[in-house]
């Protein structure tokens, strides 16, 4: 199976071949191409040309456009659900609920494309300003770089282009080379619309080809999601424009006596091993209360013990192989060091080539590096805690602040970490990879800065100009 | 001491005297005088002369008149809270809370002033208004009249004088007979600022006179606060004209376990015999769990017997008699067929004149007057409940919906009750009298429609003007 | 052909059959029912039913359900324009464009389902209110009934119809006798949503029943679209319900100098007599700067001259009959006593049956009928100004105030006219009949009171309530 | 004179001298410190120690310390404008508009400290999230670092104090080392305030010192007001912090035929010449009408050889020197090579030590230095146009886009203008320098980033942190 690449409204073959493998078993699953910088200059010049287009589309025809792709998704929700599967490795279940979220992004963004931001506001506060009055209209930035990752192949990169529509922007976007597929089976989808030829181009790229969707200034915004150390470089290097960074974390969860602890396992089970842990928002560090510890960390590793192991292809499967060994490695060697150092292995802690086993620790220290850095795996720490707010400090206890997650039903706990926990979000009663698309979404702290969420990500694509008047 | 009365930007007398008597000794506190049809048509057509140039004021004139209004107010505090005492016989320490909170009133309304609603959106959601785009603004009614009840003579003059200014609206103001004397202090202030002679008229008037305020066309609207029986009458009444009611009500309140008992009884003996329960929003009916019903009784009870009584001119009163011996009988009687029919006085239930004591009922049914009208007097009625969504229901077992408080501690709780309780508002962890004057405040079913709070007071004065126009 | 009627979600038979005619040819077109108080008080009763059902059905929910009406009026356009070409005798062309603004209206519905407003904001303005924050949910006010009118037969439904689904409020609506089709032919494709049988019910009345509408407590608020007497007297026995009146007006038009005189003559000839001018913001009084007024009154009779006649289904028809005889006689009797006082007839002013021509009218008076009334037939008045606030002025000399335009190309006059034309709506370089579904609507002075453009409708529908809470 | 610094809640020395001489004739003017690191150091560690303290006042008390500045500024108006006149060579009448604007920020900023943003939304919109609601609240961002220039001594400072009080984030400020007096006699009336000592420290520093503020991480914000070069430099240097960068522009100006001239003429004087031209928003490039060039070029010329050089501190002076001999000489030297390249000078041209005549040029080509650098002194360019777009290509034909103007009567110009007009603000019939301290300002391009504005300053010190909960 062989996927064309997406440049300036074309569907064109690149200069190398990029063939993409299933994470299961290490097969091919299809064949697309590297964009060079050729390729890559091209797509830029194109939606240079169609810029002043795009730009001045009426609503109706952005919206519209918007919308046909969403249909068009829904369609197909299964077609995409397996390219998410097999490129990916995440199980079709989950595949098909990203695809589906992609789905409501595109009609998310059809109705917010009718509803940019605008202002109409006396100015007649002091004399100075007598008979005066102003309006605010925001315009699209210009050419948008989008740079996505491998865990939702195709949500991740949608949440980046149907913005971008949906402004008034064209955008360039890259997808993770090991998961290019779902994202060009959009391309396809995007092409059937009316859109200017160019408002999007879709292209794999080798990092030093990517790099110039970092460093070259005709683009006026570069949206990233990944790592934190590489969208922070990427910053360094992105000169003068503005720069939106969704980077990851090691999201606290706080379980309190007064919450339903069977709903907590359940959301904490799905939190903590959904997609093999690898979600900027899965639920890493557990702090318990004391007097539900025990319970609480029997159950988990009781149902954690029967989570389903089995190809991402399978309805019944919910857990499969990791990305690619490197990572699986990698996290193996930050349990183990854990481990060492005194940390014990409640369930799981063990590795099968790609595979790593859900797993739950406790007695760990802060420092480890399964708490301090981001797993990005099937592993969670669970710890103790006796004083609502000590449990507070300990979540903020990070780099790191995307999402949190509290159980309780006691409105002082809920109002105290509202106001003190530092994250981008707290979700009360859900895990914190709780995210519906058009909710604010983005982190403090070493976590990434801007702010995604349909209309939030509209709103960092454009820019207010403002108009002053007399009234008569 | 006399007082003029303001009418069409002057102090003049009127046909007739009209002394003022404090209700604690029924010795004369001060003269005014009442106007008649000739006085108010003088005040109406002057409104009239004065229109285009209040409504065409800007911004900053409207704001600098009401902020100094409003510091003057805070200069004269304890001056209008003597008069407040006085005519209305409200301890000293609550008129003069009632004053700060009518210079807040006129501080918040010259803000919003110069943030009075519009909108700027695009029209191109369909191709037959491609390139359209429309601006909504808002512009004042035109001429109002407002009137106001004895219990908070000042602060609710105030709630429909400072919004009209800030609106741009000229308003016709009668305050209660009983109680006119702060309201014409007020005038004296208005009459201070740069604001075209005529925007203001404070005139009492007997109720003939007073009912062309309702009946009169050239009135654009009528912004009554009252009795729910004279609100819902004067709609009947008022013609083509907007009609804001902010009428009365039975105020429940539910106390739960997990609420902090001391908090909730402090809160409950203030809500329920503050100004001895002449207050809309007075806390009425209580329904308290099971389990804490005794504490929560006994320690009402305690609390209640210990307040002070004494002239309201004295800083340690906390009660004093009624506005008049006609209401203190009401409530007496009331309270008399309650015990007939079953109810059980835990303590207070007598009367001595124009005083009644604070009073607490249990043993009540909901058919009681003492539970299903609006006392408007220091009684209070409680009782227990087993389930929480059962105590919901009888709060909601009325023919009033203004404010109802929950003291609670439990999420699940809070959330039901804002789901469920049919009411204004919902207070939480206070009293239902709780106010601040720029939150939104009103009620549903019978205790009225529309709203007040100033923002919200402000819009209904205002009605959209939309403009539609191309971009090029 | 048989139409049953919608009660209660069941389509039914009422007592007396109500034959509908098509008034082009007086022919049989289709056959219907009239419910009587029986069915009246059925379909009350099974709204008051789902009532809570309604307002707690989720946003997706509401919204799917208005999606799936949007795009089955889409499917089924062809056959609802013809209906309402048949039963309107609205030429196909105008009624295609009113069944697609029908779709759209429901479809943005849909959006605003999800958006709701809602406000969150600090309280502590004052120290009273430390550490207090307020939430504002705005919640359905109950059971709606609406009126329409014959003249938009199913667009003016809907605006009430879909606006109370988003709200989520049960829905009681009668179309108007003589054009009942459009709306029950609606109601088979609200039927086949999963919305609570129940929560629309559309029923074609006599004015006794219909009138239990007006007066029925149970209903808590009353939308109206029609004519201001009748209007204006509904208003009066509504009791407490909240009432939106949206009533007619007799549009003023400017046309200056700066103006594009094709363009405007194009828009007038459309403003004035599209739908043979039986149209709430049809164009009816023009005015006309000196140095163009001959070439524009000559355009526009030229023009007006080639409009074609015929029956409303030919696809190339612009002009047909009017409603019924007795509108054209009114019609034509207004002309008469016009010229019979010295009006001038440019083109037009015969009758024939049901069919009125266009006509110009010119040397008019203010007061004459055909100025200060609202025709509702396809007659235009046409007279000079000189000087621009003159204009204005004769714009403003009318007892309603709905929409109004100004064809100009300059700034001051924009503003001037924004300034100072009291209206609802000011159109700059479109005829006054320019409606989109989603910009606010709705009248001053006799026009009407309250707004629909479905977010301001569904704004109508619902009221706020108040949530005060401690922050921690 | 000696004006000790405010380092962390404390006046106190430096550790050199800082002498600040008056440019108008290079006396003495009063004496102040240079801070050094451990100065610096010191204040950051006290704003760190106050953050949580300043994040959690609540608004009543960040509102009154706002307003007890501003009515303290005012009081001291005079002496405010003295120091400004004193240190900048501002002209006194320009000097005190400025105290007055400070004025105005701070009592805005006490208003919009009451009203920072939040919402509340419903995330229903799909199934997975059925009964969800979410609050956005936003909260400080912490410590900020302010940077201002000479030209507006104290109002650009207080662009960035203010707005970083009503957030409740502490603020380290530089002012320019030229002119740090009026800064610092505000630092005074902030200390008689109740806010935490340590909140606001005000430093002048060297270039050294001053760097820390944009690179030490324990800013998170770096807000700079200044020169390009500089802004986007220390874009570079500022890590991870956000970044507001407020920089310089080349204003353009359009003279259309329909524009009042007279008007014109005496807003481009003002918007050519005032203060030396030494203003961001200087009107720099004028297109002028063909048809009225002729006479707008006339009547500037006179206009401007009429303004009357004087002291700064002389009530009827219209210019005086510039700030420094340097920048005299950069002036000339443009102009100088203008010439040389073709440019003829209608009026002006010759410097005298540090003061620059106001300067008119025609003749000139976009690519001078005249055209397309900022100048920053009092010197202007005028040409000729033919056609409207034109003119607008020419305004875009500049690195910059800060503000522009356009004079025109027609609605098309001034929307094309609005459209099309690449800066952040667009002035219809006032000069470029308009600026009143509530709107939107800031500029695209190399103008800047991020928006001033006080409500705008303020969103941009804060970040939003999402609540997710069930609603029952």
């Amino acid at each position: 199976m062989y996927f064309k690449i997406y440049a300036g409204g074309e569907f064109i073959e690149g200069s190398s071949e990029l063939p993409v493998k299933r994470p299961f078993d290490d097969t091919l699953f299809a064949t697309t191409w590297l964009a060079d910088e050729n390729i890559l200059e091209k797509a830029i010049r194109k939606a240079m040309d169609v810029e002043e287009e795009v730009k001045e589309l009426p609503a109706y025809e952005r919206s519209l456009a918007l919308s046909q792709i969403s249909s068009r998704i829904v369609e197909n929700e299964q077609e995409f659900a397996a390219a998410i599967a097999n490129e990916a490795a995440k199980p079709i279940r989950y595949a098909a609920g990203e695809v589906r979220r992609a789905a409501q992004v595109f009609a998310v963004a059809a109705e917010e494309a009718k509803r940019l931001p605008r202002e109409y506001m006396g100015l007649d506060w002091t004399p100075e300003a007598k008979n005066k009055e102003a309006l605010v209209k925001y315009f699209p930035v210009g050419l948008i770089a989008g740079i996505s990752p491998f865990n939702f192949p195709l949500n991740l990169a949608v949440h980046k282009i149907a913005p971008a529509i949906a402004a008034g922007c064209p955008v360039i976007h890259k997808p993770a080379t090991s998961t290019p597929i779902s994202t060009l089976k959009l391309a396809q989808l995007i092409n059937e619309t009316s859109l200017p030829k160019g408002t999007v181009s879709i292209l794999p790229m080798d990092r030093k080809t990517g790099n110039r969707l970092v460093t070259d200034p005709r683009f006026q915004l570069l949206t990233f999601t990944g790592s934190p150390e590489a969208g922070w470089k990427m910053k360094e290097k992105a000169g003068r424009k503005k720069v939106v960074l969704e980077l990851g974390g090691n999201a606290g969860t706080i379980i309190t006596p007064s919450a339903d602890l069977k709903h907590a396992v359940e959301q904490s089970v799905t939190g903590g091993f959904a997609y093999q842990g690898q979600v900027c928002i899965h639920a890493q560090r557990f702090f318990v209360h004391d007097s539900i510890f025990k319970p609480f960390i029997n159950d988990m590793a009781n149902k954690s013990s029967k989570l389903k192991f089995g190809s991402p292809l399978m309805a019944d499967t919910d857990i499969t192989v990791m990305i690619n060994e490197e990572n699986a490695l990698r996290v193996e060697n930050w349990v183990t060091e854990a481990v060492k150092s005194g940390a014990k292995v409640i369930c799981g802690g063990r590795r099968e080539g790609r595979y790593f086993e859900p797993t739950i620790l406790t007695n760990t220290r802060p420092g480890m590096k399964v708490n301090c850095l981001e797993i990005f795996g099937p592993v969670i720490t669970v710890e103790p805690y006796k004083d609502f707010t000590v449990a507070v400090n300990e979540v903020n206890n990070s780099n790191y602040g995307l999402q949190a997650s509290v159980f309780t039903n006691q409105l002082d706990e809920m109002d105290y970490a509202f106001e003190n926990i530092k994250s981008g979000g707290i979700i009360i009663n859900s895990a914190p990879i709780f995210r519906v698309d058009h909710m604010v979404y983005g982190g403090v702290k070493d976590s990434g800065q801007g702010r995604e969420g349909v209309k939030y990500a509209i709103r960092e694509m454009m820019e207010p100009r403002l108009l002053v008047k007399n009234i008569s």
